[in-house]
């Protein structure tokens, strides 16, 4: 019943490694059927070479596992979170890649210094509040996702598609599993990119708002003029 | 007709990521036949693994589509702006490589630190200057090519073949699209070395007079005694 | 008698090269058979792809060979050190990772800046005091061993399995040889990690008590809940 | 006549691109047979790929063409001095090494950071002065050779067998060409940390005299203990 989606939520996380974004098993991906009201995710800790389409998790949107031999990944409760706050979204990753995460450690957004990250995200990519003692003992995972929709309050989530969480690390959203995947690896190479933008310039400061909107909307929206016509 | 050309472009391309130059579709390789009047192109947002010779795009210096079932490179007419500017060079590369990316950003010219960038430019990259609101509303990718031309008034584009352009990432240029692409390698591996040289000396300056031309022309011009005579 | 353990440690000195953790011989792994009071160990400056099962060196714990061909690692007296001081470890891994060995060399302990370090180290990886003059004349290797030892007086090995030893290099250290591989991985890429932090916020701080306690036991001890029921 | 030499040369030149020490053509690798008086050298530009024992080059020591169809390198001037200069070296390397022409862009020698660099390096590896305008107009790649043997008045080449040359990069040296492959590598993997660790630790200083012997005294000379019995 279930069988594309957890086809394409199998190979969403199957990028993760392809793509140099995790070690071990440090990153998940899921995706979301609105109408049926499930969600598909990585069971967790299991290694990547012992992943099938067959072991991914369906949950309902209150985390009771309707299909699946394995406990879902122990991030669910913050995926879930995010599909109900965001409810254009149709897919979202977690991992840990070494330079998003570094952002994630120093607690500061990544700033949109050039055009690769303009061509993705509509400005910079913002940096969670540190979740409370309080908050933490409750509902960690579920509060994770909660300080993230606090986090995109006056910010489009459709238009930036990813954030850093404070001492963690990076999630990424967008229309299916795969753009999720996709703005995973965008946002680890534009935090790379910052990173030493920072080492050879230390008074940069991010690029005016009209190049932003330049490149934003030229791979965006009515007047996109990227790529090929659809 | 053109198909010698298209090989040849294509070729190019592929070397992008091959040489670990960009990431999904951030590149593009362009060649000239002067005789004819046309340039062949990468199709624009196609992934490598699906270009093959036969969806290369030709078109003519006013950006007219020749030949060719894909729309051309959203940066077309950024390269007829430099194959009109530049009257010698044969093929053009643009990519958003890390280390040459995070100059682009951080608005700094290359230096020259070293032979291995004198063997190959003739003193440093140039950074282009930002483009105004107005330069980008009216015609971005070409006002683009035309910020690069205006960089070069008092440069020799034929001694010193690529550009960091603010806030974007680097162009190079060579006799043909072979040599556009060798020079992308070779732009990213100074650039990587020249952040690292700062980081370990701060105050370094570039490398003296005479060090860059005995370099640059052991390896060009009627002197060159580098490589196997042809 | 013994070829069981010296699969495991065959194995677990194999995933070195794979992981990226060792330059030529620069690394080695071994375990110990408590019951029968022996330990195996990788061959002094054998190369990786000649090692198999049955030139594993297995030892008393005075370090007298009792089985196999070659000498084993000169780190062999620091492997029995450890074991002998650290009653519950099964296994032992040494790497001149880059990046652990530079915060070794830095002389500095590698701080607890996220969640990646804290679902598997309890606190900050420390940094030994370096050795007297003296320590390393008599007994240089059998010395290191005493040294990691003396650091770890104040702090619980079974909860922080690594240390970097000042001037030279990480040691890690599990339930058995597998687990010390996993761990070698983990400090490298936490000191990767913890060192672009540094550069993004130089006044960075160690994350607070309650979310390390939360990593830490969401995957350690009774109450853990990550990963699948064993 | 020269074959086997012409082998082990071929294999070390290749050993380069494995390594990941050069970009296209940017390193070389010869040696020497002090009996017969002659050197074999790698071709100068000739790709990786197209290398094979039959072009190799041979030469005698003042630099005249014995065997080989092909020019050979351009740096040969520079192997020629060293070889007349370090009456015991059997091999040398000159790589463009990313890491280890840093240093040498910097104008800084390479410290002695930890016990990586100390178990092959006595010392650290200095850099040399920059040549002079006549030094380089009058015979460039000889007087690299000279100005590397006059870095080496005070310092026993036997003991630290590598140099970075101002303004231009690493050479390395050994009992043969495979030796001198092996410290290319050393020396890039030792800079790459001595980098990471100034970053760590601006204040860091060099290690104690009494660690550096013992590491380098325990792989050399008699009293030498690691590896196994020769």
């Amino acid at each position: 019943m279930f069988e594309e989606l957890k086809i394409k939520v199998y190979e969403a996380n199957m990028k993760l490694p392809e793509y140099g974004l995790v070690t071990f098993t440090w990153g998940n991906a899921s995706a979301i059927d609105r109408e049926k009201g499930v969600i598909v995710i990585k069971p967790s800790g299991v290694d990547y070479d012992k992943l099938s389409p067959d072991n991914m998790v369906v949950l309902d949107l209150d985390g009771n596992v309707i299909e699946g031999d394995y406990r879902p990944s122990s991030d669910t409760p913050t995926h879930i979170e995010l599909y109900k706050s965001f409810p254009k979204i149709g897919g979202i990753v977690h991992t840990h890649s070494s330079y998003a995460t570094s952002f994630a450690q120093a607690m500061r957004p990544i700033p949109a210094y050039g055009t690769t990250h303009a061509d993705y995200f509509y400005g910079e990519v913002p940096c969670t509040r540190i979740l409370s003692a309080q908050e933490i003992e409750e509902a960690y995972e579920k509060n994770t996702g909660k300080v993230i929709a606090e986090t995109f309050k006056e910010i489009d989530e459709n238009a930036i598609g990813g954030v850093v969480v404070a001492n963690h690390g990076p999630f990424t959203w967008g229309k299916d599993a795969a753009e999720a995947v996709y703005f995973a690896k965008v946002l680890e190479e534009t935090a790379k990119m910052a990173l030493m933008t920072e080492i050879l310039n230390p008074n940069v400061t991010p690029i005016n708002s009209y190049i932003l909107d330049k490149h934003y909307f030229r791979k965006h929206g009515a007047n996109a003029y990227y790529g090929q016509k659809k």
